[in-house]
């Protein structure tokens, strides 16, 4: 059984968060400025290194374990006409992942990573947020459980993404309710929507933000209430990384969207997170500025699936590569600064 | 013996580039909309691997072949004080690259790049461009050449980095002359000059445009007066590699300068180029935006040899392993936009 089993569980695992390994961070900068290279030159490649290191809790941080998470969910807002794709979509691309035929597959075996997706009772959609709560308590925690009991306790460093028809929307209402701003601030096109579509997203979302009102000061509640397993399960996956000492590279708007509440419950609960990429739906910019996270890449990406975060780790190995293979300045016979 | 023996045999190679192949960039295109993803959803992977079919001229592209080339050159300038490290490092780093202890040597080997590193006469450096032009036309016509001649007809893609002290000075000037402005626009701090040394900088490139006036209307004659073997090398590999029908793709701001007079010659002349990151020198974002080029990386690397040239490969991977290796929506029975 999980450890997560209730949400005071869940409140109870945030408030003794670890904090990251000052020594090894700062071991690793001091080596950084001993190799042959101008101070700084390698920009975030450097400090991608000494965050691997700081939340891996060694000076010699590894890659050898990289594990991709893709969550998966379906919701019952879909039925709202919020997405460009049908439902059914959910369930036929996690056949797509498990065949090999999505791109996140493909980008996964570029970067030597291991994927594993992970569908959540897909047949059994989340309630309609502009009804009732997307989730029981139940269902919630059972859904952050699913993801906090996904990360393998070995792996070096975890990326998170998702699938789920709709999940736009869910991820929009929930980075309105932690940060304000209605459906026109935080809605964008997802999937490829048509101005109709969007309108009716921006309806949904502002529904949905008045009928659970009373719930959306407490980000636990709001997540609760606007749904989504997958998002629910990032938030777990992301909260029992931090728990391992794993670094966390969430994917794209929706995977920051998914883990939001928790930098809402505890400022420091996302220091051991990356933003892989910067998504070209409309509200990630924005959301990673609030979130004080800077996005490693930014290539117009908007497909989810892991993609942006899987992508990212070649410039994680590049960073790593650098630190433990240069050459110091000394080993290298190489004049310091004039 | 080179086919390019003087600037005639060079203009005249300007005259007929070869464009690219639209019918492989649409035949890409065709496929990229039938494959299980929302249209456009992978963004700049989608226009990149486009990109290289264009310009490899089939529908189905590699990167079994990716040639990394650094050029080295010493810098008369350098006498003046602009950079922060010893003329000597020249020779040192390309000892060093020899040896595999530089950043480049991990960056290729985790991107799966092949490194070659051409030292120009380190023991001769340009003339110093305040006195009088950086090169003779047969120096500038010889570093053109053994660029040209350093690309393999097999690559399917050529990253063109540099190494040289000093010679973000002499691209700052060429870009200068290029594009107009001054040293106050376009010098950086390079390896990380004080402000004195950056008032150094800045009064060399005035000097250095002041005196060579007459002839920075001709962009060859601009790339000689100001110099840089390593940069005219760099001019001549992207032009060979037209010809050849490969890819390139450009480092930082040294080597987009290097590439820019082929663009003041003929305004598609660099359309087989990508820039494979912005770098944090001062003068490339703007650069880049005066030619159009859009940068794919972002990561304020400014170490030059190549560095972010080949850890974009690591991207161009990617685009490819998508393009070449998912499922159609037919393929893996996924329905289709509702």
């Amino acid at each position: 059984m999980s450890v997560i089993a209730g949400l005071d569980d869940l409140r109870a695992a945030l408030a003794v968060l670890p904090g990251g390994d000052d020594a090894a961070a700062m071991a690793i900068d001091r080596r950084q400025s001993r190799l042959t290279k101008p101070q700084g030159s390698l920009g975030r490649l450097e400090d991608l290194a000494a965050w691997l290191g700081r939340w891996q809790r060694r000076a010699e941080p590894s890659l050898d374990h990289v594990e991709v998470l893709v969550f998966a969910g379906n919701h019952g807002i879909a039925a709202r006409g919020v997405s460009a794709y049908p439902a059914s979509v959910t369930a036929q691309m996690v056949a797509n992942f498990e065949r090999g035929g999505a791109a996140i597959n493909q980008i996964c075996k570029t970067v030597g990573a291991t994927l594993r997706v992970i569908p959540l009772r897909l047949e059994a959609p989340t309630a309609d947020f502009t009804e009732t709560e997307a989730m029981t308590e139940a269902e919630f925690i059972e859904a952050v459980a699913a993801g906090f009991d996904a990360v393998p306790a070995s792996a070096d460093l975890v990326c998170l993404g998702e699938m789920g028809i709709g999940n736009t929307t869910a991820a929009s209402a929930l980075a309105a309710a932690l940060l304000g701003g209605g459906g026109e601030r935080w809605a964008g096109r997802g999937t490829g929507l048509d101005d109709p579509g969007l309108a009716r997203k921006r309806a949904a979302i502002n529904a949905g933000l008045a009928r659970h009102d009373a719930a959306l000061s407490d980000p636990l509640l709001a997540a609760m209430a606007l749904g989504g397993r997958e998002l629910a399960a990032i938030l777990g996956a992301t909260l029992a990384a931090r728990r391992h000492g794993i670094p966390v590279v969430l994917d794209g708007f929706i995977a920051t969207a998914a883990a939001a509440p928790l930098a809402g419950l505890r400022r420091d609960a996302l220091d051991h997170v990356q933003v892989a990429h910067c998504s070209a739906e409309a509200g990630h910019r924005g959301l990673c500025a609030e979130l004080g996270l800077r996005p490693i890449l930014d290539l117009d990406m908007r497909l989810g699936e892991a993609s942006g975060a899987a992508l990212s780790v070649a410039v994680l190995r590049a960073a790593l590569a650098c630190h433990l293979g240069m050459a110091t300045f000394d080993e290298a016979q190489v004049d310091e600064r004039g």
